[in-house]
């Protein structure tokens, strides 16, 4: 039974001021029961969760204090990089390091009202690009709503009569709404990947590291900025370029390297690298963790 | 005034038939008046274009036939690689070549009926995630609706009542609409670029050359392979690695250079960069032209 006394409403404000002071806070891109807050759940179910409206709102909340972490999607196996997280990453003031890297099997839900076939469905803008067809082969004629979120999407779809969502499961539970199907196109392997932003530097014993850089314009530059990864036999793990917006031609560069920054050959590569580059920024190493399923 | 005889129209079926066999005939992004219909009249205002309901079939119909050449987009500055392109172009047994490489200004205009502030939009969902801030800014409680192109959008917004469409500013005119805002978002560059895609080897005297390749997992494959273009002072313009579905850990890449496969230097490095790949397959040299306005 719950204890309703003063004392007890005491000790439990006492208790919680010191689990907010200790507790890390992470921002995700929300609202609740999108898959990025399905992801920070499962990494901090214990962490004071807050939900953010954007991508570049998240990574605001993690440059305030130290205490602030941010968790934030950054490559899909269908879609490809996440290039709102990319371009933040890329800024030339950014002062976040990636503390983890984490995965998540993504399994969306056809959620709607029981009993009834949708005539309108609701989702974010990927997952409805995604998905269109599988919709509209099992629903001809249904309407595709654009929402901010997969969980908004969900609450809509519980508020309109003949609506259903693109959403996780836990948005069915959350909202009193149905599964209709899952998971949703069957077969197409979705592993989204994210990283968790913070301003403090990852603390040691990362195996894997992750570099903005800028190169000049000229031949073979990003070949000799490999070049001292190759010499130490450090393996790359994605790369990604980027134009420059109003700069035509221009490009920057994400990747990530096997391998931490603390071991004497990565440390010796990066050195040799940054004086290639006309920009270089270590966004640091840090672990990379098993995939979870949702 | 048109001629209705019986050899007036019998002389434009001869002709009809004479162009069929004689002008290049286009499969674009359909349906009519989308920007990649726009790109193909501007850049065939005499073929026979034939728009498609997907990027998958217009590569379709360009590997019939040596006669079909197929247009689709393959790279946006506001949101990176195209990658259902990329990843057609990366399928192991893909004939086509790229013969050109095209690119357009891409300007949305906001369309609609005259007079009346709309309280539902259609759109395709790339531009309906991009612009949905802008237009939920100008029409608190607007409904963001997907369609399948921002043609169709604005063939459902003409029949709706107090709706719009975010399309191109031609596709006002094909459906009776007005135009409410243009540009939308003013002062974004969105340069989106194409390639025209055709079963024969592009025509000499191409200045870009495009190539897919996967490579080794070891430290330094990449670089080994980047090596032979920058022996030869070849500037690389894009590159982009993707995973490969189902093979964790196994990256296949697409690169675009500056130079021509005619060339000596390029030769050279084509053959030693080929030995270092596990396989590896030049889209061939093709020019590229000046953007078109939008």
């Amino acid at each position: 039974m719950a204890d309703h006394s003063f004392q007890g409403f005491r000790s439990r404000f006492i208790l919680l001021q010191k689990e907010l002071s200790t507790l890390p806070t992470i921002a995700y891109l929300g609202p609740e029961h999108t898959f990025s807050h399905l992801v920070a759940r499962k990494r901090f179910p214990e962490g004071r969760l807050i939900p953010c409206v954007s991508i570049a709102e998240v990574i605001a909340f993690a440059e305030v204090s130290q205490n602030h972490l941010g968790l934030v999607p950054i490559e899909n196996s269908s879609g490809g990089m996440i290039l709102e997280t990319v371009d933040r990453l890329l800024e030339e003031a950014q002062p976040l390091f990636i503390h983890e890297e984490l995965a998540l099997h993504v399994r969306l839900a056809l959620i709607g009202h029981p009993g009834e076939a949708p005539v309108v469905v609701f989702s974010h803008w990927a997952p409805l690009g995604h998905c269109r067809r599988w919709v509209e082969e099992r629903y001809p004629g249904i309407e595709l709503r654009v929402a901010e979120s997969t969980a908004e999407a969900a609450r809509l779809a519980a508020k309109t009569p003949r609506a259903a969502a693109l959403a996780t499961r836990e948005a069915a539970a959350a909202t009193g709404l149905a599964v209709l199907h899952y998971p949703v196109e069957e077969g197409i392997v979705n592993l989204t990947q994210f990283v968790l932003l913070g301003r403090g530097k990852p603390t040691p014993g990362g195996r894997e590291t992750s570099l903005v850089f800028s190169l000049p314009q000229e031949p073979g530059s990003l070949c000799s900025f490999l070049e001292a990864f190759r010499t130490e036999k450090i393996n790359l793990k994605r790369i990604v370029s980027r134009p420059v917006p109003g700069q035509p031609n221009t490009y920057v560069f994400f990747v990530s390297l096997e391998g931490s920054d603390e071991e004497p050959p990565m440390e010796r590569a990066l050195r040799k690298a940054e004086q290639r580059a006309l920009r270089c920024r270590s966004l640091g190493s840090y672990p990379v963790l098993a995939p979870y399923d949702s």
